[in-house]
């Protein structure tokens, strides 16, 4: 994790050096707010580190970083409206701490903001990299829509959930990994496998996130057990459940999707998961996406020492998190 | 306004033929719903007949006229969210028709198109379109911000409100105008004048507008009159009287504003601007503007036949709307 923290920490300095304000107040403080509540910074330490596979000088990505970490969180303030979340980082949300104007307006700003501070990158084709953030862009609403769209949506298959969290959450992760790539000097061919790398490590995360929400140790991630199983959220294990139970056991599930009492709800689907190896099934789903990813690596037209600090940070990464 | 009727033509049919479908449909039906409830589509229109004052080949202002349409469209749709608005030109607001979370999204990917279809622009230096779209379009933000603040703030000056309406309104007329421009090849000290003529054409639009809506004749403006004083909007006409009403008029004027009886209301507030010649002010005022506009028209470093057909069209949009 090495790279990983030295990279974070020159996120962090340029985070807190750009200066993000303005007038009236009440549409810039959100920006200088959200981006203090701190994170992993996953994404731009991802544009930095793909850069440094084609080039040492990582600093001209900077602005490409600092623009996905903008973007980045233009989303979450959003996505915190529609979610009704009242609190994000142990803090209140933006809607909540000033109102639902505010994070309307001032998630605008940060979307604009983050296209301006890619603009001020030192790139022959400027033109490139905004096409590539915006359809990144674009991508990401689609998938919030599809998760919105699932919470009615009655049938939905482990393939549409794959097509939902790719879009969500893991071209972002491709798309920071192209543009670092492609400040970086690297060629058309590697910066399409830089994609797919960051696309399918994107996958395997969410998934990986999944299977924590439900099997992992509640001290280390930080969170109750069952939060997804406790709102009926459809996860691939929920999907995957549900694609495997006999007639008996589909009406099991779906007596506990409507049972008040929480603990008890978590504890039947719990003990359906385990009848049914869903955990076990989801492993192997999320192993298939990291070996995807990682034969994206290694197609790379660099030599592999030049590649072993984003393999080693991708692995230390996954394991963290278990 | 022949030449404003043919650019419209081309707009309208631009608008038609683009392409704007995508998945989720949620996502992206309301994009063409938007853009087909019609409108004067006067920001694109001045995109183009901008390009026109310095190149007779106006078909490469085409995207940029498209981007500011989609721009605009974008601020209607969450500015509707935020003004609790139900219908726009006889149709129900997005937020209406689908719900809060589609008008935010819907909104979110029109501002990504609306920079995507800029950057399809046949010029030299697109980031420079890029940063004057995205300045204009953080000014928006504020502008909505503000008008936001001033529903709550007790004191607003008038130069406040022409502070609000500029960056609200009047930018985005200047914006659409320099990027036309800059296409047809202008140079900056030109762009820059035609910058300032919208800018200063848009608040002399927003105080006609504003002086109509207490004073027009209701069966050709559209709307009946005193709809900004019966929600006690204030406008330039009701900054003016409170900065010159006497202390007993003061009085009044509360009482006014805390009166339910709509038509009562309307009657003692239009009163009291005839007493005090309120409309005649904000005449005054308006034909300032306009006088600054057509002076930067003049310094323009072009032939006063090839701004000839700009001016008739302001003109005649400033008489169309009385």
């Amino acid at each position: 994790m090495k790279t990983y923290l030295s990279h974070y920490e020159l996120v962090e300095q340029t985070l807190n050096t750009y200066n993000f304000s303005g007038e009236p107040i009440e549409l810039y403080e959100p920006v200088t707010y959200m981006l203090s509540l701190g994170g992993k910074r996953l994404r731009p330490v991802l544009v930095l580190m793909a850069c440094e596979l084609f080039d040492d000088n990582i600093e001209k990505a900077l602005p490409a970083a600092l623009a996905v970490e903008v973007f980045h969180n233009f989303t979450l303030v959003h996505d915190d409206i529609m979610d009704k979340a009242d609190i994000r980082r142990g803090k209140p949300t933006v809607h909540k701490k000033w109102n639902e104007t505010v994070a309307i307006l001032s998630g605008d700003l940060m979307m604009i903001k983050a296209i301006d501070i890619l603009c001020e990158t030192k790139y022959h084709q400027i033109p490139e990299l905004i096409r590539i953030f915006n359809k990144t862009a674009a991508e990401v609403c689609e998938g919030q829509q599809l998760d919105m769209n699932f919470e009615q949506q009655v049938k939905v298959s482990k393939a549409d959930y794959i097509n939902m969290i790719t879009l969500k959450t893991a071209v972002l992760l491709g798309g920071s990994l192209k543009l670092g790539a492609l400040i970086g000097g690297a060629t058309h061919d590697d910066a399409s496998h830089v994609y797919e790398l960051g696309k399918n490590i994107g996958i395997a995360f969410q998934i990986q996130d999944d299977i924590l929400d439900s099997f992992g140790d509640g001290s280390i991630v930080g969170k109750k057990i069952g939060g997804d199983i406790s709102v009926n959220k459809k996860t691939l294990l929920l999907l995957e459940l549900m694609e495997s139970a006999n007639e008996a056991d589909h009406l099991l599930i779906k007596q506990a999707l409507t049972e008040t009492t929480i603990d008890k709800k978590i504890e039947t689907i719990l003990q359906l998961y385990k009848k049914y190896d869903v955990k076990e099934k989801a492993e192997e789903t999320k192993k298939e996406y990291l070996k995807l990813a990682f034969a994206h690596l290694d197609a790379l037209s660099i030599s592999p020492e030049r590649s072993e600090s984003l393999r080693q940070t991708a692995i230390e990464l996954m394991e963290r998190m278990s």
